[in-house]
């Protein structure tokens, strides 16, 4: 089966966040609200921390919206934390992060670069149900865009709320959608 | 192992473009420029055509930088061809669409909803050596945005050409990108 | 075992019919009468529409038997009503259309071109107890012949409504039929 | 794979011919000209002789088109002569009985009643390369019809010919035909 | 395990007897009397008749000793009828014919000759529970002894209902018979 | 495959016969004559001493007619030649004994008595070439009768000797024989 | 497992013994009292009288030590009691044998020579439990020795009535023994 | 297959004797020469040393017969040299013990108690050629006896030695033997 | 799973140790106080004592820990005793030897050569549920240093009475420890 | 096979040593000098860096006995960059470190705790061929002793240079050593 509309599958993982002591989340921690899982290779490299930063300014947003975010990856909760005491950038972050060291989340999400032991760089919006809605991957060197990922979980968010309506292609907030009916069939 | 950095497995399916007769397409032709497979659920339908729409108006722009455009549904091509001859949107297109009724590049893919016979809403982009380097799927009613599409493939290009050099998150053309050395390391 | 004598596999699929909004078929529907799936390649093809509308043509008398048809292809259900909405001489068909992009139908009664993914020219008559009891198929180019077709659904309800009697070869309505008995064994 | 379009599998039967000593027959006799499979139940049975008595008032022309015809049925090649030499209908018959005890061809075509013995009332069409074209099976008490045949058979040496066009539907010798081309896509 | 002393495995087959109406026979009818199982080649063809016909002629003694009598080919009932009506020798014969078309009972006793699709030249004699007794084979050309099958049978009769006592090498009916006991071990 | 027309299995035993020192027979030593294997339970035992000592009695006639004959049980060599040491009747057989303790030929013609390690009381007749053209089993109790057995391998060797032609029912040598040709096909 | 401490497995066969009727001896005869099984190759052979008389002078000792003696070959008991009746020296014993035409003992206590058929010169002593405490095997052409049995078997029975105390090597009746304790580890 | 008359499977082990330096054994070394292989329990136990002392004596007598005898247990070589070094009893002997801390030969001979981890008390006497000739085996507790084991070695190599004489029961070197033929069957 | 943490496998082995009768020791015995396994290659041989011996002395202090100490080699417990008797150094030791000749235990803790049937020289340290908390192994020739081995003990033991503190490196009894808390990650 | 003896799995891990740039090590890289293994669980953690400094503190003490070591845990290269210019203990630690973010190491040793995806706190020394010597494995919150790891390593080159010696239990260098031979057997 393709991964969109798939159900998450279980994991366990120790997270680390700005301001807390280390706890646990579960695949039960999804139910009920919308959640962003931000994969990237490794702590203390390079692009990543930009794309932590990016979206780390769009968390409050997203709060909003209640949606989660975790960043992910193969490192330790402690190399997490360590990087949050070491780095300005990092330091700002607010959202958590989860140690995947034992590689389940990179697995189930078929993230994992087998030959590297790394996750890619690859985004997945989660459902109040636990179902994967959205997902994106980019090759290493290219940066991904928080905004547009904003754009589209208001999208997907818009849809779920208004069953029988579509988003058309890049429509943003408040922009016309569409009603699918019998009678457009062949008619756009 | 993930899709990103896998090759793109062989195909061959029977494709439609304004203007032209019926010709075939295999993955020999994806040698030497980029590449962007487009999946769509099916002819004659809601978001597909403005999403269509919106990466038609890209496709001067893509053809610039050296990349085709296939659009590809589990229609055949005498269907793709019978759409665009009835469809003002659709007629306006330029790109090649491909006839996937044998659900080969659906599978191949990974994006063939089982239970439907349908392709998911995904993009795939191909590099000059067949390998997959971008992915982006959306959950139905959700459009895609055509332009966030160019930026990305920009950044790839810029990647491929400029070795050792990445590009930060949100990077347009044009802007600063980042060189890794082990002195960044921990730094950034 | 032969398909003549077995009964319809379970399938589920979209219809379309002129005037009606699009309705699911499954086995169910085939239950207490006469039901005929008249297989062709492709929406938007050449020999198929003068086929089609042969069909047609007979539909009232079809009906009038008790006998519901069914026009099925490896097209969607949106592919169908585009080709009704477009083609003067689909348009005037009155019977349904079965969406087979999943496959099913056509394997079911195994007439799946598998290299090409469409399906065969192949008729096969139900009787009310979902058991196959007339088929044929014909190569690609060779068309069908409806009135032939009518024939030989009178005859098998004829048998059917006279348990202990035959038609002999090219029956037609009204003809004389045979009992077979002890006494005829090596006489006619 | 479906029936049309597979090829004939080998095999080796003892036929009998009015006129003749026994002979074999084996699927190489099927190169080079158009084969009639005629399979019926049983010697000495009912519907059987008037079917294969229509089929013999055809068979001069058949011959004429190049075309051999061979009634099959799971009796020995012995049961077929003193069939003919003890039944009038039958005995008028020019064809040659294959005699099938071994169930080998039954088998092959797929038309043995494994709870009986006994084959079915089907045709098959197969032509100089040994490749099946048109098949009919109907179920026990509805006669076939020589004449249907016969038209199909026209029509599929016509389309043999004739690469590049088709017939229509219920088309007879000497009718139009059809020349698909690209530009009648979704015209008919 | 040897076949001598083994039970009739279940088989049903449809039975021709002169002045009755087809009826079914199966593995319950053996009871309580003894049978005799007579196969042959096939109908209508050279030594059988005469085989047959010479058992025909003890007929009425095997019916006195209680002996029902069965012939068996792979030819179906209505050539069994057939064969009857047109053939002198074979219309004379009182006890019943079955029809093994499927093959069932040739290979329960194991006399099918797999690449003919003929039964053996092989007799069987079945006592009242079922059990084979006695069996004879003969290669293709020779005829077998109606004679000495009765005082084979007259003799197993005897030792079932004597027991304790043997028939000695080519006894006859009312010859003397051997007591076996430890005495005569190494004395005769 | 049924035992008629097959093969006899590689073996390699001892054999006694009176006036010779103990020597092996093989499955080569059945080349080039006709050989008669006449099973039998155990030595020292009651109805088969009578059946040997008849067998006996036409051994100068079989070997006239160039046939071999070996008495077989499960007992040694050893004690094949203290039974003829001690026995009147056995004493007098000019036939060998092959031991089959190994049980091999009793499996090779499958007469083992399994839940006994004894023979069946069974005859095989084997023609020049290593082939059983003709066997007989009856059970314990009944003996078997030589002057018939010599009756069979009389017809055998015609049949051998006249090909085309084929012995009835009963044929003793000197009366007629039939040649089969199509015409008595159905005629007899 | 070692055979020694094993379980003599099930077995049925027919004894012979003089001036007795034919008995049957299972596993079950074993119990309660010491058994003694003595394997030799075949009756009226060479070594083995010897061998059967040298136990036979000491079965009136066994039986007073309440050892019962089984001769055991895989001839039948027919053969032993031929053999019995004919043989001055065998005539004597009065010890049973048991006839292993199945092989089913030579099987069980793993003596059987397979190329052969016959049982290897094997002695097995077995307690009242049914446990093989002693065997010995000599090759061909060497015989065993009464008295060493006897020997062994009076060591076996005092080791059984007295826990706690073996008998040295080379044991006779009366003479001392030996109480195993944790002081004399290492002392002798 | 039985023990005797199989071949000695290859087998390593560290020997001690007396006054040598350790030393390795295998199985080329038990060719050209008589071999016994006398397994015990274990060092520093009770029977074993009266057992071993017996045949200690019997040593020179089997050296002159060209014998070579190993001691065999699961304790290593430097528990052999430890008890020699420690016990007046063993520390006569002059023949080598082999250490089967691997259990190699214990189970190569069948002869391990596998819930102990120690070997049965049995004998084995292997010829020139590798092949096992004689073997006995006793219960815990009961001892061998050295004489009568060298007394059947006597007899095997008289049996080599003289190949068509065999040695009757009990016999002792110097005594007639036999000679068996044809003739003496069933006369001894 | 690696070997710490893992729970010692059930095992049985008689024990050796001065001054008591043998005894047998299962995994049972472990419950409710720490033990030492320490494995040796085999009695009678060179480093081993002098390791056994240093461990020797430990014993006292050992014990005064509630620590159990068992010697375990492939030896059987004869061996151990004739060792124990014998030899100045190990005559001394007060702890238990466990006769392995099963080579259970050193198969359940990985260190049978199986090459040889020796035990490695390895140490394992069992906490009172039977859990391996502390392992060392080191190759043949170089000895351990039961000093080292008790150090390791007291941190073990004062880790799992003292939950929330670690011992840092080369931590001795009496010296501080370390209680790790979230303040502490990435500081030390 | 047990780990002591047995040669490193290939293996492949990006290496971080203060004031050099990343650099690979294989399996290769253990030739031709001694190397140790110190696994730990993770950067920044609690014990580790007390037993890690510990290490540092003899790294000039074992270089000059040409032994070279890798601290290894599950953390990446970059972490372990990270930690170094961070932590003031780590920070003065000359040896290199392997990224083991892909479990190869852990694995091949069997030291990964699979639940956690971290390594035991293990050391393993290697020989000069890759062949491992010497291993200890201490549990969570048990500190290992470098100065004892430095004696052990000294003993197994002292072996390895001496073939013929041993070093006794807590060997110091300079101490003596024992040179086993036959005499000493069951001497000490």
């Amino acid at each position: 089966m393709g991964i969109i509309g798939s159900t998450v599958k279980p994991f366990k993982a120790t997270a680390f966040q700005a301001g807390k002591d280390f706890f646990e989340v579960t695949e039960k921690d999804l139910e009920g609200k919308w959640t962003v899982f931000f994969f990237y290779p490794a702590d203390f490299t390079f692009v990543c921390p930009t794309e932590l930063e990016d979206l780390g300014k769009q968390y409050d947003t997203l709060k909003g919206m209640d949606v989660e975010v975790y960043g992910v990856s193969t490192d330790t909760h402690f190399s997490h934390k360590a990087w949050h005491d070491t780095s300005d950038k990092i330091g700002k972050i607010q959202y958590p992060f989860l140690g995947d060291q034992l590689h389940t989340l990179s697995k189930n999400f078929n993230v994992l670069r087998e030959e590297m032991g790394l996750a890619d760089r690859a985004t997945f919006v989660v459902d109040p149900d636990g179902v994967i809605q959205i997902m994106e991957i980019t090759c290493e060197g290219v940066g991904r865009n928080a905004a547009e990922l904003v754009r589209k979980i208001k999208a997907a968010q818009y849809v779920r709320a208004n069953p029988g309506q579509v988003c058309p292609a890049a429509w943003e907030e408040g922009s016309e959608t569409l009603a699918p009916s019998l009678d457009l069939v062949g008619k756009i």
